[in-house]
């Protein structure tokens, strides 16, 4: 069975609604109902009270009508007692500013009486309802994600760097402190990266880069210690029911494959960013499910919320057009979704939601167009029913998504500012995606021996004991490719001290590096082709390896711009220029045909 | 008599300047000064110490001149001495941050020093010079404006929800609080709403609309508090001169329709922002001086300050043009303008507002084409004589202005946040401008029983019997145009649960609400002419009315985007989507004609 | 001998780095370290020790070496354990923020514990190797600049304005403070300018342009201090070795006119801004040179810091071009530089300036493009010796900078916030630059009896008996060429209240300033040649002079655009408006055709 239905907040309705609400569900076939996400205020009214009788109907009456539950803890937004009593509990911002209470993902996540309380409830939930059946899934949160700077993250933090690099000397060797007089030489010294210290102009410019990058793993291991904390409380009294959260497919502050381990599935919430080219647009979601799928080993995952129709927090937020959520809705499924889900059932009465989408829109009409495309999709989810659930499919194809390369590259003072990770990631997948290649989206950790060809686009950061295996991948047949920016600093952003842990897989040495400003263009000839190349020309030094695409201008005209070099019974290939999408997909085609690994449905018009 | 003249500061300067300033004044039949604006520092140089000498000696020389005297209170700007006294007379901004002394327009509306310091020197002045018969009419503070979000304001913020909402229930029922976990248990839990709590990416960027809904009126009640407290002060010792303040046309921070019942006449500073187009600045004026006419009855009002040439505070600041003076200056007395004055008789040595244009400028000549443009429009007042002020005009057409449309339109989550408020009502007046149409621009409480059309741009929010009564006036024959975006929420900024307020009178429901980027336009065929709509583009379903204009374009090409229904006698009009000048003229001119309301000068070109 | 070399910081490296470094300097003919630079943690780990032998060793081996040795002290960045120990050693921002430790640059100037610390290393470094024969400079702090508003340099800045004003009376004169009430009535009421006080959108924006200013020259003065006392500290044990610091060229913050008393010689680092013009970025260092030169009276100046290839601060970072590190580094030394130096001679392992060019990259590579060309110049260098140090050159023409214009000029409210004083200064600079004529760069305060032109761009503030000076310069027979806004303002940034104090020399007082947008352009007819004006149109009324120019467009077609008026033996000339870089040459070159003074080189194709 394909899961249809979505978020539901009958706290915030009459019982009258209910029944027609109900009614309607059933026209649209809907089988699962997310509850309780945003409930906290409701369910403890004051920190010594709490009150499950709403709670206790609305279980109930889901489970009556043969819905599926999925049951979320409320951690998404606390109550404003909360704050009220436990002010520190509230963020400090990047500006350094204390928040009060407001808005939703507020709490400090270092905050103990926060995490207290948050898990204590999660507890109190897992208690009472962890025995009903009609429980299939616990949604612990909500979109976990921004950032704090407080004393307690302070705290925090310095406990995680002494983990992390063991004693002052490691750290002050891990950031490079020599460099403008920064030798730390108590762990009080150390401050969170802020605009109050180490940045200037934003989250993306600090003068060391060491500091911000382990501030960004130490807050996504922050955020991740609630959802751990809450997990654990459910497992005291739900011994199998699986335990998710919802993720935002390509989020940059939370890196997912950090979480990955402890979820027991991985679910996220399906908006695409508005993009003119509605092929862009499903490889960007292809993209996300992609990676989302590759979180726990290509287990089948859920679209946990997606519009039926708009969005509101965007600028400007268009209607999807007649026919987009079943395109959209069956894309999700063929990339290996289980469940299909919206936000939201019932339209929001007041406040920013307020004219998001949803299956009911403020009416409770059944009759628009909307309605009915969301009835006949689940008509058409529920005749095909478990048929196309719980599938798997082998690739060969792998994608590298690393989320140390994406702080890393776009925090880098030089070379260039306007080289954005998402843009070259999602160039090379769209390629790939084009090619209708059998594709998996994984870590750098990742087991390469079952591919055939390892796509690493913008690999900037190269950690552990990666090079060694890429290189045994190529050796023993495999084919890699990289481009520009790739292999230039380790784990801490220190650059390499040589010629880079790929020098020798690829062939070749970076010399130097230009940066052009974004109308510059440099065309580089490829298979016989032009293309245009920006932002970024290395001009690198050839040691062995093949050129396949020279720079047509400026003073290293006539250099190497794509390279392939024969290693063992494989191949390395580098871009070492921002190429075009037709210059992408050359290079991406030359190494898939070395396995004969373009697919069927290869170059099908948009 | 047509009062002219302005802001005179002679406490800036030494005596000497004064006689040759008088001497200029003669040449350009200055008839009014206006008096004291910013003196406090003077006035009591201490909180201890008044000092009303100079100002004595200023009022003496006016009066002995022959001039009409405007006496402000100085509360405008406090002294550096208060802020030293008392910190929290200081405001808080939006960012949360307490501010120091500086600038103007600077206190807490809050402070109960400020309100105690301001109040008693307002008395002090109204006891001293209240029994003088030169004194024409009281100006307090000046140009209102502004925000504050400190401790002080939180409380009285919660007082002023006290009175509104009644008890937490209901506040959290307006308030829709259910969403988001936002409950709240206990007054004290209340925060401004600001960049440190509910807001993100600024003032028009808030988690919960009904929260910033309340603070905007909260603030501008607030900023009122002050002015009818200075006014009251006034009346202990003045029992008859009119008393105002000057305000700044289309200013969206203070709603001056809660502010119009507590002033005796109205006035207003005219600085039209720069605009290619002679005609939109024209009619933009047009509209300000309407608005400002609505407040208090019809009743003359004054333009209370007006630069002779330039401004200062604009990046740019243009001279006006030959001939530009007299036009704007005679526009204002058309619009029933009772005195046109001048910010500011002498230019200012130093500070901000050093450039800003004066009648006599730093070296004091009157030989200047600005002097001289001055002193001829002076005579040609003082020809005319009293002819032509106290003038009113009943007008049959009702442009309605809301603030809380206003405010709510523009800082509405979905669907487009490039819908501005004053573009549309701005397109709509200019309509009925163009067609010379006879106008009011009034408040949506205003008695419509005297019009015949009432046109209704962006009315996001409906109150109170608005629909009652505005159905009645179209039972009755009057023909009512409205737009997209309008009847949708309530007055807490809660969506109408059915078709809305409107559904009926207008003959339809709306569907779907489009929304699209700046440059994607849909042709909208309208009386056989076709126009272009753009940024919002609902889909509505007609139930009883005649369609006008449809679509083009997109899924909804055909479907109807302008409508007309028959109603008792009369008509309701409804532009679905947000049309083009043109567009918007056709609307406008057909429901004008069905009263045959198009004027004699209708169509003149610029 | 040409100084070559630059910043070395071998304490970041182990000691068989500095082998290989040394190596490779012999083959680039590096001649000058400079050691040091952000060396504090290092050579005070904690505030009661100090640790030299490390620093010993660097000395030690650069002298073995046969290098220069410039030695700095490191008061560019203080170490954590300062700012843990003193936080308020750490800056308050424009914003009113305290910041935490971080960045470099980050010292409050009035802070007395930062003072006492950084001037007893000085101290104690000028102790242990002030009698080192090597050492050929000391090199204090580096790139002074950035502003601190915290209680402490309140409390300086009070003392500042007592010293500069006398009295409250003065002040309150000074900054005209009877408008919007600002009359100070004690000093503890006198804030630092900031977001929280005077200013709205931003450093420019002031409501009082007077206390901005003052702040400005305040916060320069207060950086001048640290410079001087450390070098106090220093020549109480080094009496001869020049002290200098490292200025940035056309920096705004800081009034190197007022710091140039204090130096022995002076120096600058050399990264201009990207421009795609190679003439332009050419002229723009040549202004720069001709500013530092004429710093102290003309005397041979150094490059202390330039890039070899690449910078790593800027949004886009290009390498230079094969040839143009040799170009600029002789357009250095023609302009009298005796020195040629690079940030940096070893590539930084990590944080900020990682990327940014060295001579040595992170491999410590020789076979490089940019090392072929850093070891070719500095062998062009050690051909020439000492032929080409110590140059000095009589120049004819004077080009005025001023701060205090610079600051005023772009802070001022009206008439146009699009004037940007460097682009007018650099307007007129590249016409004498092209005209090849024999140039100065200098202060307002410079004797103008050698110069036969002077030239002074948005000359705003007048101080002092500048007019008198240069009435007589031009009764002599001098060509004083002046342009629009210039003589406006008094020192405290007040209006002069009759024609200004030009009107006489030339002949002419400004009836009307006009102000337009960008695009708005005024054709303006001079020497038979059509020319653009933009931005600024003055209408001046012409008393005694010749119209050289005049207006084609507007209502004031047919006025004087620029005008000549001969002065005894001498000549004023005056630009009413911003001409387009082809009239600013027309009138540059007139004036120095008047004096024969177009150089042998003008014109020569870029
Ligand atoms: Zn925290
Ligand atoms: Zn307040
Ligand atoms: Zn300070």
């Amino acid at each position: 069975m394909i899961g249809y239905g979505g978020d539901y907040n009958p706290e915030q309705w009459p019982r009258e609604v209910w029944d027609r609400d109900y009614e309607a569900f059933r026209l649209a076939k809907v089988n699962t109902v997310t509850l309780g996400v945003f409930a906290w205020a409701h369910l403890q009214p004051a920190e010594d009270t709490y009150d499950f009788s709403t709670l206790d109907a609305i279980v109930g009456r889901a489970t009556a009508e043969g819905e599926r539950v999925v049951l979320a803890t409320p951690s998404g937004a606390m109550p404003p007692w909360l704050a009220h009593a436990y002010p520190d509990a509230c963020r400090v911002d990047f500006e350094g500013r204390r928040h009060v209470y407001g808005q939703r993902h507020n709490a400090c996540p270092s905050s103990p009486d926060f995490r207290r309380l948050s898990v204590a409830l999660a507890g109190r939930l897992a208690e009472r309802y962890g025995r009903d059946p009609a429980i299939v899934a616990w949604h612990v949160g909500n979109e976990y994600g921004g950032a704090c700077h407080c004393p307690l993250c302070a705290a925090a933090f310095r406990d995680w760097l002494r983990e992390r690099h063991g004693d002052l000397d490691g750290l002050n060797r891990a950031w490079n402190t020599t460099f403008w007089s920064h030798t730390f030489t108590d762990w009080e010294q150390v401050q969170p990266p802020t605009a109050l210290s180490e940045h200037w102009r934003g989250p993306n410019h600090t003068a060391f880069q060491g500091i911000t990058l382990d501030y960004r793993r130490f807050l996504s291991d922050a955020l991740l210690g609630g959802f751990v904390a809450e997990k654990a409380a459910i497992r005291e009294h739900v011994p199998d029911t699986p335990v998710t959260t919802n993720f935002m497919g390509l989020y940059q502050p939370v890196d997912y494959h950090r979480w990955a381990p402890h979820l027991d599935f991985a679910s996220w919430d399906n908006y695409p960013p508005e993009d003119p080219s509605a092929s862009r647009t499903a490889a960007r979601m292809a993209l996300a499910h992609g990676l989302v799928r590759g979180l726990c080993g290509g287990k089948p995952f859920w679209v946990m919320e997606q519009t039926p129709s708009v969005t509101a927090s965007r600028d400007v937020n268009p209607v999807k057009r007649p026919g987009v959520l079943r395109l959209w809705s069956w894309q999700s499924v063929a990339h290996g979704a289980d469940a299909v889900l919206y936000f939201q059932l019932r339209q929001s009465r007041g406040a920013c939601e307020k004219y998001h989408g949803a299956v009911l829109d403020h009416a409770g009409r059944t009759g628009t167009r909307l309605f009915r495309e969301v009835a006949a999709l689940g008509e058409e989810f529920a005749r095909v029913g478990a048929e196309l659930t719980g599938a798997r499919t082998p690739a060969r194809v792998a994608l590298l998504v690393d989320w140390d390369s994406w702080w890393a590259v776009e925090m880098s003072d030089g070379p260039n500012r306007n080289v954005r990770y998402l843009d070259v990631l999602t160039a090379y997948h769209r390629a790939l995606w084009q090619a209708n290649a059998p594709l998996d989206v994984v870590p750098v950790t990742a087991d390469l021996s079952g591919y055939d060809v390892v796509v690493a686009p913008l690999l900037h950061v190269v950690k552990g004991d990666f090079a060694e295996r890429v290189t045994a991948f190529v050796e023993r047949g495999g084919a890699f490719v990289t481009t520009a920016l790739s292999g230039r600093v380790d784990e801490d952003d220190n650059a390499f001290l040589d010629d880079g842990p790929f020098a020798s897989l690829l062939g070749l040495w970076v010399e130097e590096t230009d940066a052009r400003q974004p109308d510059v263009v440099n065309p580089v000839a490829l298979f016989g082709t032009g293309h245009e190349a920006r932002h970024v020309f290395e001009v690198v030094v050839v040691e062995d390896a093949e050129v396949l695409g020279t720079y047509g201008a400026d003073f290293y005209a006539g250099a190497p711009a794509v390279t392939r070099a024969a290693r063992g019974r494989g191949s390395a290939w580098y871009a070492a220029t921002l190429l075009d999408d037709a210059g992408v997909a050359a290079v991406v085609r030359a190494a898939l045909d070395e396995h004969d690994l373009t697919g069927p449905l290869a170059d099908v018009p948009d």
